[in-house]
């Protein structure tokens, strides 16, 4: 089943302690679409300017993504620069040139309406409702957010959330959102407020999924509807740009491929998410993802299964 | 197989946001045979105050703890006292008394001589040293450290690191004794210093048990000898004080019940760490670890396995 993505497709520039790239084609729906494409069909809503030409395009392409609703404006695609010199698990935001990204106006091409799955990548709440509410048959609704949006335009967010089924934030984000540093306590209040799934990513510590009450196991109330995946422990990080869009890509992507979503294929996408996060950590921007094979995921997918497994 | 373990027998007066209790009996020995008394045969070498009488005696005595190694001496026992009121995943030391503890000089009794396992809390790295030099015998040594040894004796603890089979420490402390934040890179580096076995623990997230090489599974470079473990996502931290030294309890103990240390019992060892952990967490001090069944253990260790099984 096919997902579509509304998000940024953009420019980045990087410094990291293995080096320094300008201008890498990235943004949250570049990340996600490719992540996604290895498992189901992708159609992206985006809008680039005249700096985004046949050359990135056919990054898309190569990947059979749908790139039928990325508009083409006047003027610059969105810019950010920054750098993880200091810290390699946080990015220091040097420069953010929105450019086109300051009028996006979402538009669904008609081809997209079939769409089962949709994520709603990290852009203003405002237009992820937008486009939520214009693609109102899908049948599951993934979103990302950040500590932007949570601080400072939160009834906007809150109206989002209601209307999602699964949410993908880090650590931080969820404790800012449910003004809870508990994660346990934290992520109660946040599937309260719409989310039936919610993936709380850890960085390099794996990621925490928690599920809505109503399914219980039998297995005791710390547990209930709660798995945990691990990261892969990795000897040398280059670049850690889109690796949270590129675990939800996995994710959300594994999810579509399946024909119903049951707990264990959620299970099993909380592993696919880690395996496309640990990958785009490998080179700068997208360049692992792009020259990756489904062999290597469902090899590196065997080695993540290793690394939690009790015999 | 019974274990011998050094290290502090001790008061803390601790504050969490739960509340705050004053002299609680702890120490990181205390912690450690309460917790590997589920699993095994467990004796104590350390030194106690005047202030040490038979309520304290007891609680080790209720667990079939060897006491015969506890030193009385004239004066106090260590005190420590420390908040986690800012963060419940950092204690701040307030105070820090080391009574009779600062002339401290472990005496193992004949009975003792037969362990088969040896675990090293952790204390003076000298004092570590010594007590591993006099039980040449042992089958598997394992210990523990922290900052203070690691930046200002590092020479002594470099020594008694080349002694050990296992070391058990913190992120934090890895990667100040690796110099090295790369945590794969500083794992092995580590290792090159001494231990064969590296467990990583942190925190919140879980531990990591990082094996030398030689042992290869065919899973890959990233993978091979490499297994995380969860930590159990808690609702409530009541006091995280001795949850290190629980960890290393639940851990050593469930090795040395083992007739050999497979790889496979290691995978077991990192999950009973865990279990023990989490438990510690959950009441002041050692009121949780003093009340516990082994059916508890049991029954946690299952809801950890559910935690992260992928069918």
């Amino acid at each position: 089943m096919s997902i579509t993505v509304v998000g940024s497709v953009a420019y980045d520039s990087i410094e990291t302690p293995a080096g320094r790239r300008e201008r890498c084609l990235g943004g949250a729906a570049t990340y996600f679409a490719l992540a996604a494409s290895f498992f189901t069909d992708v159609r992206v809503i985006a809008v680039v300017g005249e700096d985004f030409g046949p050359e990135q395009e056919a990054v898309f392409k190569a990947r059979d993504i749908d790139t039928r609703g990325i508009e083409h404006a006047p003027g610059k695609c969105f810019l950010w620069e920054g750098s993880y010199l200091d810290n390699i698990n946080e990015a220091k935001t040097h420069l953010t040139e929105l450019n086109v990204f300051a009028c996006f106006e979402p538009k669904i091409p008609a081809a997209y309406a079939d769409s089962d799955f949709l994520f709603l990548a990290n852009i203003d709440p405002v237009l992820q409702r937008r486009v939520r509410e214009a693609m109102p048959k899908v049948k599951l609704v993934a979103g990302d957010t950040m500590n932007y949006w949570i601080k400072d335009h939160r009834p906007a967010l809150l109206e989002v959330l209601r209307g999602l089924d699964v949410l993908l934030i880090n650590d931080t984000e969820a404790r800012m959102l449910a003004e809870n540093s508990n994660l346990v306590k934290a992520a109660r209040a946040v599937m309260a407020m719409g989310p039936r799934h919610l993936v709380i990513k850890h960085g390099e510590y794996g990621a925490t999924l928690f599920q809505g009450a109503g399914k219980g196991t039998g297995k005791g109330k710390e547990s209930e509807n709660t798995f945990r995946a691990p990261a892969l422990p990795l000897e040398e990080v280059i670049d850690p740009t889109g690796a949270g869009d590129s675990f939800a890509g996995g994710f959300f992507g594994y999810l579509a491929s399946q024909a119903e979503q049951t707990a264990d294929d959620f299970r099993h996408a909380m592993f696919y998410g880690s395996v496309m996060g640990s990958f785009a950590c490998e080179r700068f921007g997208t360049e692992r993802l792009q020259e990756l094979t489904r062999g290597e995921i469902d090899e590196r997918f065997g080695v993540f299964r290793e690394l939690t497994h009790l015999a």
